[in-house]
């Protein structure tokens, strides 16, 4: 049941003034649930908390944690049908794309369970004493990877569950040691404050110390702006629009204590059609691309929202192609009235641009909520003149550059802000001729896909999720995966320390059985 | 031979008006070599040469790289006793110590030169795909760590060899395939400028891209400044000052595009010493202190300038002999008359503070630029109040806190800002009964030292060296060690992507023979 309450660590808390209700974008009205707003004097407890269950949550095994992990995922199986109904009254997404949120959500959760119960994640590296070395003895010395502390994590509009309460963000924190408090997206606070109920159930059953979670809720900016700036918060994952992350990056660059900010932000994921692909099968690229561009009516963060080509009457037919297939997909309903009016807004922003033609623009009447789909296109030149035309428009939009020639898609490429994704469309031998591009493509992206589209986002060991800035605030991480667990941990050091006083991963008989790279050679074996 | 003059690439250049010399504290004479300070355009080209270099050094094999550091190694051992003599007469420390850092510095050198030839540090991580898999297909994702662009390294005045022109933040860039700027430290030009001249020949030697390596003259700030404000740059790593290094990272992360700073900073090296470890052996850890503390005369980022313990006789025994030993060691040479003289004032500062004690500071008269140690002690209650007596002298001092009891030295521990060590000194079964000291030691440092002293960091895979700021201004890296390539890479997938395109490292045939978690087994098998 939905109470509107904050989650204080363990404790429901209600004492602010502020109340707020979320949207149903299907039916164009608000729903019923009442939220209150986090106060100060709650967002200070809930931090308290948190560090204070830092002290035991930090040093706890990894099958304890996993324990934790997997229950929370039995819990949010376990809240059944009230939290798909939720979810979808609270984002106008249908019941499919719920479900399979949930799933992915799950999946993480027993992902990360499996990675912390096999323990060799936190990279125990380990170089024995030579006493008798010449001219210094040299120390044992025994590293592995720690929890920062308390992280706080930002909801996200578009994924109420993988990628906000108990999403990858939150998953990964846990797993690494970290209480996680989760400032809730004011759009899908319901859905966020049944996942939070989950986890807390989970978190008792499992005997976590209190206030190794808590759920915040909040309208506007300034519970997250004070979450931030806390000192007892060691750590930020934030996924959202590239004004929101860089606010929050600045404020936490700017505190006595900087801390680090892992934001996912703006993408238009460029996608490179070659000639040859182009000429050879041109027509169901172009319907690849109109469903790519529409899905989730274009709320992806790897939605593809630039086609670089090369002029000619292939890339003429494949426009044609293009806008005549996106025009026949039916349009759907957007998040939120504020997220289609940034979409319209931004769209109309887009097609009032000069030298840029407008090739489809849904035209019939649509439901309230409900996103008209548009293609543009505009000559290199102009392309690189106008930066205007290089930004991210949310929703189900594209532009399609032509280019004069291979230098000018380079020098195209070359001037895009940093990306999620970058995709090439190429026929088999083609790609080899367009090395360059390649070049130019990598440097700019965080993944590339070669004939395929950018929507999807596999959890691996091997996905990248994240990128050069503005894509994201810090490269040398991935959001997604396995590996995004060492955004919040720091590689940790003890020296000539009593075998008996070290963590089981250091332990001179490998208790655990992890493997660790013991005196340059990676392996299980006790020493 | 020395010229003054800058390296812009492979280039000589002074276009500039600005000169300076270097200055001999020993003797306490300017040097004779006259620097001159790069240009804004001499940065411009450097920054620009080096983008530029960045296209083929990035995707340059480990084997060349090899070559490359291993060629810097050997050009560093030829420049023979000119290097030595330069060193000396630019810091006033001794030969044994100049020799020392010499083969410190080049065995980082042939250390990542062993590291890049075998590979495997890429993190090769690939998942295949499952074209079968249910409801949605998998594709190929394959994953490696690739350098990030153009670092500029900011040279140390306290390791003009090892944390310098082609220290570990050089040669850790270098070696995952970042080109380098060395901002050269003022006060050792000469010695930055021989070692820029071998490094510009390793690179001639073994066909490295012109731009690969530049080395900028500089007196003032503003050099610096420019570098961490040039688009160009993607990363800076700094050694020094809280004060320098904050205001890199402030700069940096206005940018536009931020880009991320490693700074190593101060730090105070808490060492807390137990009741039994100080009633059975406080005269021999007093001089091994009083060696510790003035080794190097204090000028290591690893001086113990904190020493906590509980108040008793015992302890009060160990500082009289602390002072009495301390006083007995011979002062030596600070690096430069301005070290000297902020350490002086420090001292000045610091022996003013209400409610402290001197025990020990050195009276007879002292050569020019030599320092004179001191020791001072202070109640625990003090110390909580006071946070100027939190902060890092830099230069032969060591305060010592007397604590009320183990709460209260936890208490003080917990009040520290982040440290790059901690040392406990303690009686064989005594550390089990402080676990709740240790634990918040632990939270406060980046490696913890049992039984032993801070100074000495020892190169090894092991090594963290960095810590919670403000010892570093991300905690996530160390700056000492293979691992410390880290800091310079970023996380790179390739999506189904055609294997004749794939770099080596992801190949099917593994032809680089590397260890990579294939389907999530480590292995070097092929596919």
């Amino acid at each position: 049941m939905i109470t509107g309450e904050n989650y204080i660590g363990n404790q429901r808390s209600a004492t602010g003034n502020k109340t707020y209700k979320t949207f149903n974008p299907q039916l164009n009205i608000e729903n019923e649930s009442v939220f209150t707003e986090a106060t100060t004097e709650e967002i200070d407890k809930a931090v308290q908390l948190a560090s204070e269950a830092f002290k035991s949550f930090r040093i706890m095994s990894g099958t304890k944690k996993a324990e934790f992990l997997n229950a929370i995922a039995d819990e949010i199986l376990a809240l059944g049908d009230e939290l798909i109904q939720t979810y979808c009254s609270e984002t106008g997404l249908p019941e499919g794309r719920a479900n399979g949120e949930r799933g992915r959500t799950v999946g993480q959760l027993r992902s990360f369970a499996d990675l912390v119960q096999e323990g060799s994640w936190v990279e125990a590296t380990i170089d024995t004493a030579q006493p008798e070395r010449q001219p210094m003895p040299k120390s044992d010395i025994r590293k592995l990877l720690i929890p920062l502390g308390p992280v706080v994590v930002f909801g996200a509009s578009n994924f109420p569950l993988a990628y906000s309460t108990a999403g990858g963000d939150t998953t990964a924190a846990l797993a690494s040691g970290c209480p996680v408090i989760v400032k809730s997206h004011p759009m899908h606070a319901g859905t966020g404050e049944l996942i939070a109920s989950a986890i807390i159930k989970a978190a008792q059953k499992t005997d976590m110390p209190n206030g190794v979670f808590s759920n915040l809720n909040s309208s506007g900016i300034e519970v997250g702006q004070q979450l931030v700036q806390h000192s007892g918060v060691k750590a930020v994952g934030f996924t959202g629009s590239i004004k929101g992350g860089r606010a929050l990056y600045d404020l936490a660059a700017q505190r006595e204590e900087p801390i680090p900010v892992f934001a996912e932000m703006g993408s238009v994921n460029p996608v490179v059609v070659l000639p040859n692909a182009l000429q050879l099968r041109g027509a169901s690229l172009a319907a690849t691309y109109a469903n790519s561009i529409t899905l989730g009516t274009g709320q992806f963060c790897t939605k593809p929202g630039l086609i670089l080509g090369i002029k000619s009457n292939d890339l003429n037919q494949f426009i044609e192609t293009l806008s005549d297939e996106i025009v026949k997909i039916e349009p759907s309903c957007m998040l939120h009235p504020n997220i289609i009016g940034v979409y319209e807004n931004n769209k109309e922003k887009a097609l009032s641009q000069n030298d840029l033609t407008i090739v489809a623009n849904y035209e019939a009447e649509v439901k309230p909520n409900y996103a008209k789909q548009a293609i543009t296109t505009v000559e290199g030149n102009t392309f690189l003149e106008n930066s205007n035309l290089h930004h991210e428009v949310f929703g189900p939009y594209s532009i399609v550059v032509q280019c004069e020639d291979s230098k000018q898609l380079e020098q195209v490429i070359s001037a895009l802000e940093g990306q999620l994704t970058g995709t090439l469309i190429a026929d088999n031998n083609e790609a080899s001729e367009y090395l360059g591009v390649i070049s130019a493509l990598q440097y700019r992206v965080g993944r590339i896909i070669f004939n395929g589209v950018p929507t999807g986002v596999e959890v691996c060991p091997s996905m990248v999720h994240g990128g050069p800035y503005p894509s994201s605030t810090d490269s040398r991480f991935t959001a997604v995966g396995i590996h995004s667990i060492k955004r919040w941990v720091r590689p940790f050091s003890y020296q000539d320390w009593p075998n008996n006083l070290l963590p089981d991963e250091l332990k001179n008989d490998n208790p655990l059985q992890i493997s660790r790279l013991l005196n340059n050679t990676q392996t299980t074996e006790k020493i």
